[in-house]
């Protein structure tokens, strides 16, 4: 027997996961959480955007998670032994990169900069870049860099660069100590091998920071120089990005574990979810949490996609494209408004939205409240809703806003699979997909498409595993890994074809919203919106017997 | 001393007001309410759109509240005696049309249509007749008439020849059966009388039964004929239509008081409303409670104003244009949000959103979710919210319907001087003008104009008490009598400078919706309206220090 261990750093926590490399039976899994600020994350009150972390707390809260995970398979494995791990993955959010200095060593363990947030680690949804994101954006369609084309079109506020040149514009002090930056999937498995120079997995890099080895992997020099010389020096250093199928070095810090055990380059987390719930050609796999990410691998044909996140060589399975598209609120969504408009449960309200037929609420939404990522790349964007009447009830309404995030996810499909990414399996994992049936249903009648649950409930941290079980060699290749290691459960949700017909429907009218509110079409008919739902909806409260 | 009694029929009750001629003071007051259907409404499960009355409700109600003002004026004003009443007015919803026999009887007294609703009295607020309505517009345009430059260009589901049309096309065996049909405004003065033919009362005739005397009374026999050869018929016997200040007959019922008391022509609740606020040349009434009506009066210069829904000679004031308009929902649309979204009183919610700052909620609405009475005449339109965050709170929403409501209010206002009427000042009355602050001061705020509130509480009984009071002989003039009997309260609420300013921002955007989703301009350009949104809910966030 052999095991992998996967370390999943998400928003709050990190978790240790402990898998047979060869069937990917999860034998013992454990939790740290992070200690500083609120669930983890710094925030000001006078800089609403602004989400960073304390990356003191990752040692600490990795011991506590590896540790659990250590009791847990003792106790439910007699097969396994700390010895028997034969391989360490990991995985992180993103982007979320970190100020270090010349050792590699995070800028917040200096005294002077223990109170200053600029010198903490910028967690993936910090939103303060939003100007340096623009000016990156002006920046790369004047110099005429081809940047752009692998992220969707637009470079956001939330990655490395443009956090990195937010730093440079506001805290002279934190920027000047800082030797270089790195991303938290590439500072945990360097401070697990404590590598001299940090190995940078292409993960991160490919989707966050413009790496791409057709331009010579980094943005080139005189781009970053423009924006701050002092990004152009510092780029000189940064090594060559790798898959996550290769060795970052050996286990060196005390956590428990046997030293030498070989760490995995690291990625990131949604990524890790992905290739836990069995990602491949011809399997989209939607991550579905507090907001979605849609991962899918492409061929040596696939383009760039406008409208997409990101397009980057080996960043889910080596040696092939890695896409990333995503919604920037679902389960987040969901949530604020049955705790801040309805004030109910979700349960309580999914029972009563669950009794609706598709189109009787008469409601259309857009599920914009924190953005939209996917098609539009634009942050500045706000939710929407239209249909309300004097009966309209808050379960019609809260239906009305898991079918917009499934409309979302619609487009996207459609965005992919016009260029020529062939979408044959649909794998969901995360909190919603275990937890909605009516989202799940939603889901396959708007996008008329069956919709699978991933096996594992822990995909992010089983992903990372797999890439520990690939570095250790218990695999030949990443591909035949995820194939033995992850599968789906038996519950598959069949679109009704009845739903389906009304949801075309209603996606025509998504459409003409987003392209009017959306500004890609500058002027749209909506004119005949409203009457269109109203239509609609009476066909969907006539008696069966009625229905044309 | 010489009182009058005013009677006023509302929707789920009907009040008695008596009133001093001299001063307007009210000195009793009693409410009888209708005893059948769900508060006083008949409704059906399968007809969401309809709303009856039972006629056979009026009279009984009619004597309880009488009787209880009798009881109250005795008690409080020792001057007062029932031989001193020299005058009665009454007031009714409309258009409310119900049919008649040919001894003027509703044919909801006949045994065999006493479980049929078709012969009951349709109710304003019934809009199951929008295809008849639809009908009478087509033929209307195709026949150039001119019947809908009088009623904003539209004539409404809720109006009398809709309901008609719609009984005829849907219940052969009561229209067969109906003689006539008759407003509820003129049958209670009818019933009250014995008359044996009806007096028709210009107020209702003229909003909502297309009578206007530039085109000789009541719409042409040939355009009836085409919509149905027997309403041409009924309309034959129609008497010309008078103004409130005529007298119908005198009392011949037996309902407590001496036989032989004036009554006057009725007219609509919200006319009356208008008049005992003191409406006159240059004074704007808005009666705000679940839906909101604005009456004005213009002179001879007056123009038809298109996109409002009434202008029709001596409905309010006799020889001069009354003008109404109106909004479908107000206080219904805060109700709706507070019971059915947010599960809150109306008065917490109000608590909380008087404390945010103009445009600091990032949201923008459109108060359609009862369709929209003006400028579109389309009851087939429905609510809209955008500006929605994953921070949006239930009493934010609840400002932004409010402001929903005043920005459609000043579209009036706009409207209305735009042809030429002035509007000096503007008294509110009703429930939401002197329960709510926070809509008051929105509304002053929005509109940039003094808001005053109406002395009275019973403002329709009031007026219906004026009209008593002019057919009794206590004014020598309509307007003189307003003048000596009405009055304003002395809170006053003042627009605040640096509201108006933020709400002429937001006010541009509302338009901008009207007009995209109303149909008026086809295209309209809505890309940039939610950074717009952004932008102001950013600058209402600034300490005041920082604001530019």
């Amino acid at each position: 027997m052999s095991y992998s261990l996967g370390l999943d750093f998400g928003t709050n926590s990190v978790r240790a996961l402990i898998v047979d490399c060869a069937s990917g039976d999860e034998v013992g899994t454990g939790v740290g959480k992070y200690p500083s600020g609120t669930e983890g994350i710094l925030l000001s009150a006078n800089e609403p955007l602004l989400a960073r972390q304390n990356p003191l707390d990752y040692p600490a809260a990795l011991r506590i998670a590896i540790d659990k995970a250590l009791k847990d398979a003792d106790e439910h494995d007699s097969s396994f032994s700390r010895a028997s791990i034969i391989g360490i993955g990991v995985d992180t959010t993103a982007s979320s990169p970190i100020p270090i200095d010349s050792n590699g060593n995070p800028l917040a363990m200096q005294p002077r900069f223990a109170d200053n947030l600029a010198a903490k680690c910028w967690l993936w949804k910090d939103h303060t870049a939003h100007a340096e994101a623009d000016e990156i954006n002006r920046l790369a369609k004047e110099q005429g860099r081809p940047y752009l084309e692998k992220c969707g079109g637009t470079y956001s506020s939330e990655w490395f660069w443009s956090k990195i040149l937010r730093c440079a514009r506001t805290d002279q002090e934190v920027f000047a100590a800082a030797d270089s930056w790195i991303e938290l999937q590439d500072y945990i498995p360097a401070w697990l091998t404590q590598a001299c120079e940090p190995q940078r997995g292409i993960c991160a890099a490919g989707h966050k920071a413009m790496y791409d080895e057709s331009w010579g992997g980094w943005p080139a020099e005189e781009f970053l120089h423009e924006l701050d010389p002092r990004l152009a020096k510092m780029r000189r250093k940064f090594l060559r990005a790798e898959p996550s199928s290769t060795n970052a070095g050996t286990l060196s810090q005390e956590v428990g574990l046997p030293i030498g055990i070989p760490v995995a380059i690291g990625l990131i987390d949604a990524h890790a979810g992905a290739v836990g719930s069995g990602v491949r050609p011809g399997v989209l796999v939607k991550i579905m949490g507090t907001s979605t990410c849609d991962i899918l691998v492409g061929d040596e044909a696939t383009p760039n996609i406008p409208g997409v996140s990101g397009v980057a060589q080996s960043s889910v399975i080596p040696g092939i494209v890695g896409i990333e598209a995503g919604q920037a609120a679902v389960g987040d969504l969901f949530q604020w408004f049955a705790s801040q408009v309805a004030e109910k449960s979700q349960s309580d309200l999914s029972e009563l939205a669950a009794r609706l037929r598709p189109g009787q609420s008469g409601l259309i939404a857009l599920d914009w409240n924190n953005g939209n990522r996917n098609p539009l790349g634009d942050s500045q964007l706000v939710g929407l809703m239209v249909g309300q009447t004097l009966h309209t009830t808050h379960a019609e309404m809260y239906r009305a806003l898991i079918e917009a995030t499934a409309f979302g996810s619609r487009m996207t499909m459609e965005r992919v699979s016009h260029y020529g990414v062939p979408i044959e399996e649909v794998i969901v994992c995360g909190g919603v997909a275990e937890k909605s049936q009516l989202t799940m249903q939603t889901y396959a009648d708007i996008c008329n498409r069956r919709m699978k649950v991933s096996r594992s409930s822990q995909t992010c941290a089983l992903g990372a595993a797999i890439f520990g079980a690939v570095v250790g060699g218990a695999h030949d290749s990443t591909i035949d890994a995820i194939k033995a290691m992850t599968g789906v459960r038996e519950q598959v949700y069949e679109p009704n074809p009845k739903a389906v017909v009304v949801y075309n429907e209603l996606y025509e009218l998504y459409v003409d919203l987003l392209n009017a509110f959306g500004g890609q079409a500058q002027r749209t008919e909506l004119g005949s919106l409203m009457k269109k739902l109203i239509r609609i909806r009476e066909r969907a409260t006539l008696p069966a017997s009625e229905v044309p």
